[in-house]
């Protein structure tokens, strides 16, 4: 088979270095992205007067049989077929004639690579943010449905305050909130195009690189040439991205493959998301979850494993950085299962109140008791000090805290009167945290409404709205 | 040793648990912020109608006091100093008595520390940001100093096209630009104050968070106070963004490491720089570079490390989250050595154009021998493919390029004639690439314009200038 | 201040370059391996005829007064101490005057440091190594101490089948004996000396380089100058090791972290590792666990981070090396606390057998009734079906499975009779599970018996039983 | 479609959540493992009694016939096959009726997969270890090619003393050793069968393990149910040592990648693992080289990416554990290709004896000139500040340290006399250093041999010399 650039060689590639080179086998995704450049740098080396009007529009229209013939499926791989690049010109030869070889002038792999690159990590970002925003959307669906639905709040996994299950359901809400916003920053900075930097030089063609751009829809042009042909950052900006979505997931995973427990019972996975034993007839896992929550260490391992690649790394194109796509590629099929599932088991999430009610004790209000004490004048130290005494009786003579009799509260503290029962409500120690970003109703209902509003702003955010384009 | 929360305790802690517990030996250079914190929560709580204008006076006044023992060295730790937070506070009481125990009224250490982080991050990126400035202003002045001066340019590590020395250095610019903005996205989004979040549910006080993220500087406060005290989103954030330059510096000190070497002999680090051998007295090694390069593990590792431990962690506190503080610390002092000392490398770099020069082969000028024959109508394709033929005939005729025959020329394509002598040039192949980005002189006089105004723009943008704050 | 390698240098070295060069900081804790490494070389080159009697003699007095100002706290540091060897050089020098400057004949730093790097690695691993064996038998004994206590054995969190806690407790013996076979195959490949290398070409003394190792207690020499000087395996692996035995010691906290929350209350664990909250006054958190969890992160991380610095290193000694110090020791002392509190946290906990045994359901037997159907002839896929449904119709009339009545099981499967009543006890059905490995008492009491036997070899297996050397 | 676990369920599964869940399109290249544990559990349990040899026959057969569809990619896969296990079970039944239910008995795919899974990694690993072997081979044969020529020896990519080739190849030898020795580890590490673990809590039946084990040709069983379903340790262990190889593979690839500029030009990649460049007809580019250099990335991050999945998971099984599959195979499919190609690059390398004497220069004979001075007396620190600086008076005068007259020689030191003349020899340099490891003639040569000795031994040590059965 020829090569590309076999001119100057005599001996044949070696059959297992063949395939170790290849990039076709992944890269091919990258199939209708080759081909938009290509058309855009046709179209551009027609007005630097490289090509003939003629010459342009036969390449064109071959460009666009070639992309025809993948999107069918139609395509036939051949052996010398190393990258896409070089079997969708090879696939324009035979269709066009000895006119496809003046598509590579002044251009390199090097700067068509980055470019399709981009416009598949732009492409692709899009369509998961929209998929984030329905994640968004379905934890605001499931705040609103249990709005006051109250629950132990856990530090350490131990049982602390009382909280709305529609506050922890929101929590995640602003963690994917932010996740949003980095995912914005991350496409506008990826918005730049590279193609016109050559192989590494900048190309001698009087191509006009901001009309080039404006073509292929790239809000600016690279500054220079051997940057353009080595950046990575957008891909490393982009796992990273992922990398932190990824954990704000399996931490949300985590918390509900504990409440799916026997002993918690705070939440029942759907069917639709669960699955069985081979063995055990009874067993009913939260498997969704758990696939969540492991795949994280996929995603982080591809970051790392970018990193590494990228390290040390000398000036300008390496063949090392190969290596940038299949982690990329893995990243975003992985997101485009996991933030779809984890939405699809929000949206069917089993609540059952009455479980977390039962779980709510008098322990979890010694805040509020000291709170009590406070407000009878106590230095807080000195009433957390007296509340904690409180629990360790309790918990020596076997009774809850509301069962201590007041003679035993005055025994730790005077300050302590027949009012303290009124602080054993959960509702109300729940309600009384009314400060902006706290548990309380008012709280949490604004908290909401700026979600919402939040929301909305997004959802118009890129490119008027049709950011799954 | 009394413990701030003591009181529901009966066992004493083992000894070796209380050293594993205590973060005071690496927290305690959060003082600053700590204070910095309590003071304005004093100042909250009091509007809030907790403190009188005494009890505030009295603790703030006690906290100045605290601080000016930091500063002056003068703090003795105690036993039961277990973390920053612990140790003001138990100092505190030491200076003005048990009022000092109303500071910790409505708040947790869980929003404390969260708030204390955020404080002591925004100080030490606005300085990282301008070491990195400071960078990237050696950058262009080592351009201008060296504007014109042709050495190869690399793919690969071989021979590829000539470029302007210039050019090499403002690729770097761009790398760092790029790191500058994603600093300040970072900073952006960490400008929010959780403070008020008490230990997961919010704060029961009337606190004002808007006016207290103000008296702090915070542009905005945390919105639910579960994910506010979970939330270490910024760290990895930070940590990300220094992988990230760091591994451009890597790549960077492996350019600079190879042309260092005698082989290539392109420049020589200054002896400021670089040092000697124990064994070998001829040595001398250019180790600033090496370890530039060697710490990129380091700061990858801690990135890597920080995703590990937040990984699945449970809603919402977890003492898990104490371990965000190391990695932190050290990427933020290795970035301080690292940025200053490749500041210090290129103002002091000794660039040797003669070696440069003398590297500069003809076969770095094929590219442009087949633009000569696409100029005369060939095809891309065909002259790659003519020129490839003829390096292989120089090659086994043991001769330059330009040191075949008309002939030779002629029996792989007659479109060449005499006037191709005129190719031969290293300077006129760069200063053929003058679209946008490109190497020629034209370009990359545009390119520098460009980066200054860029740099001037960045050194406004953060608070009025005051990016050192 | 004079540097070792001062001869050819005119320039002054930077002073942040100074610092950013320096590993005294975190290095000279060599001290003890230096100077003994620093003896046995002085003996060598005595015995190649290098040094005379009397200088050797004058050397090793002085070498091991250096050792005692160490030892004493006494050392002074000086401004050109830039490493471990320098500053004992740089004292070595001040109390014997020049003939001190013989003691680096034909040695580098490069194979210096290597030898200390080993020396240290291999006392600590040692004591890493008896801290661990100190942890398996911590285990041992508390299986011992419940040793038919029956809990419910989880998959996906969901109950399983129940399972004997001294089972559960066992299942980390195991893990942590790979760990420690592991070690032993580290420490093994590590018992080779790399001094006598020189810079990377060898030396040209007489030195015998196997009477040095076996001086030195090394069991093997160095091959290979070359790969003697670059050489970080041994870190490496060191490192893998302990990110593998901190994942084992992340997943025992996990489960121990789940049972100590007031859902599961299956164990507590002691206020001697316990804290409580600076907010609110009834929480017991068991921090010791979650800070062993959180450090996984840390491990991890330094693993990473070595394997970054190493990758794509030219040949042989760079500067790069000097990182391989910090990850080791924080690994070290990371572990020299972890494995240790886990001790005590299993050496002090407390097992709650009553809320163990009040988590036993019947859904739990379901495997035991399909056998029972097995028994009676069906094949298992078929019983697995039927006891589903069972299941299902329990759930939905809410009642247990034991709860079914004759007929309702009959509706089901024929098979079913009277006696299927006996298939519901929990203990009978551990018990069933004899087949070696498995949780029937049987099983279990063999397992600890070679457990026993296997931690007694493993204390004989290192250098005669001083494996705390 | 049916599940092997559906008895219990009544809503469907969500179709995007089938997905997800399926393991099948990567689990599928276990088949063979799959059907050999089968083929032995079920003799097994024939031997328990739950068989009779009439089914166990028919099951058999079932089963071989299943494989055979495999072999013969006949295999059809049904939208129920979420698993490798489910899929060739599903096809038994269709096969030999319901009696294909009875070979789940006892069984569970915790237990199952275990057991592929280290049936595959040890069939695999022996046949990277034979492709190991290989490439050590290769290196013995390139070392002895080229056995004394010489060529420059680098510390921090600067010349520091000179070497012979083959040292330097020899030097990767013993790295590959230390990873064939690990890899050794790891094969008896992981050759312990999981089968009769059940679920999580062992086996009812009566089957006789260690028969089993025996079977399948295990040298050991698990002694513990529990660890035995959750224990990933060798799928961690061999991606550890698959990271360290890999590093070791980046390191030479660097050496190579440099040497192959036309700076160094030392060795020639040949054509046959070399590529060209699409834009640059006169490029050469040693692609292979950087393949394996940037492939490192990939690895270290699956390495990095199990570890995290594997952090802080609750006992036993997990559905996270399904992502250990992916990084295992990726892994080993990568070194399958790596390990080969660094072969047929060293088989294939063109050595140039002739650049390399070119590159040494009389700087690296300085050290030489120390011991010539130490020879006469001077101690060594002395002897190094001399030579210093009259390598700063040669750099000075511009000429090289042999053209330096004996006046300049002598008025930096009066011991020099014309003898020193014969320092200048680099071939005498290398041959000097004779002691062990060194580079001398003699020591080389003995290297050799015990290298030689050592692949031998490896050869015949697993299995008989079936070292890729």
């Amino acid at each position: 088979m020829t090569k590309l650039w076999g001119g100057r060689f005599s001996g044949g590639v070696d059959a297992l270095m063949e395939r170790f080179n290849a990039s076709f086998p992944f890269d091919r995704r990258l199939y209708r992205e080759d081909i938009e450049g290509s058309l855009a740098y046709a179209r551009a080396i027609e007005r630097a007067g490289v090509l003939t009007a003629a010459e342009s529009a036969a390449i064109q229209d071959g460009l666009r049989q070639v992309l025809a013939e993948f999107e069918a499926g139609a395509f036939v791989e051949q052996p010398g077929d190393e990258d896409i690049h070089t079997a969708v010109e090879r696939r324009l030869r035979e269709l066009i004639g000895p006119v496809a070889g003046k598509l590579h002038t002044g251009r390199s792999r090097n700067d068509q690579v980055a470019t399709d690159l981009r416009l598949y990590l732009r492409r692709e970002l899009r369509l998961r943010r929209a998929e984030l925003r329905g994640l968004q959307e379905a934890a605001l669906a499931l705040a609103e449905r249990h709005l006051d639905v109250v629950l132990p709040g856990y530090t350490h996994v131990q049982r602390a305050q009382p909280v709305r299950f529609s506050h922890w359901v929101l929590s995640w809400f602003w963690a994917w909130h932010r996740d949003l916003e980095r995912l914005d920053d991350c496409l506008a900075r990826a918005d730049v195009l590279p193609l016109g930097s050559g192989a590494l030089a900048g190309t001698p063609l009087a191509v006009d690189r901001v009309a080039l751009a404006s073509d292929l829809g790239f809000a600016a042009v690279s500054e220079n040439s051997m940057d353009a042909v080595r950046d990575r950052d957008c891909v490393a900006e982009a796992l990273s991205w992922a990398a932190l979505l990824s954990v704000h997931l399996s931490q949300m995973a985590e918390d509900l493959i504990m409440w799916s427990s026997a002993e918690f019972g705070f939440v029942r996975v759907a069917d639709a998301y669960s699955t069985g034993s081979s063995l055990m007839p009874q067993k009913r896992n939260p498997d969704s979850l758990e696939l969540i929550r492991g795949k994280t260490g996929r995603v982080i391992g591809h970051l790392t494993g970018l990193l590494v690649t990228l390290k040390g790394l000398p000036s300008t194109y390496n063949k090392d950085l190969q290596e940038d796509k299949e982690p990329l590629f893995d990243v975003l099929d992985t997101l485009a299962l996991t933030v779809p599932v984890a939405t699809g088991v929000l949206e069917t999430l089993q609540v059952r109140p009455e479980r977390m009610a039962a779980a709510l004790d008098d322990g979890m209000l010694a805040t509020d008791l000291a709170d009590y004490l406070v407000a009878k004048g106590l230095p807080f130290r000195q009433a957390h000090e007296v509340v904690g005494q409180a629990v360790r009786l309790a918990e020596d003579r076997g009774v809850a805290l509301s069962g201590l009799a007041l003679e035993e509260w005055r025994g730790l503290s005077d300050l302590v009167d027949s009012d303290v029962s009124a602080v054993f409500s959960h509702k109300r120690s729940a309600d009384r945290r009314r400060a902006r970003g706290g548990t309380g109703a008012e709280a949490v209902g604004e908290q909401l409404r700026r979600a919402r509003a939040i929301l909305e702003v997004s959802g118009t955010a890129v490119e008027g709205g049709q950011d799954a384009g």
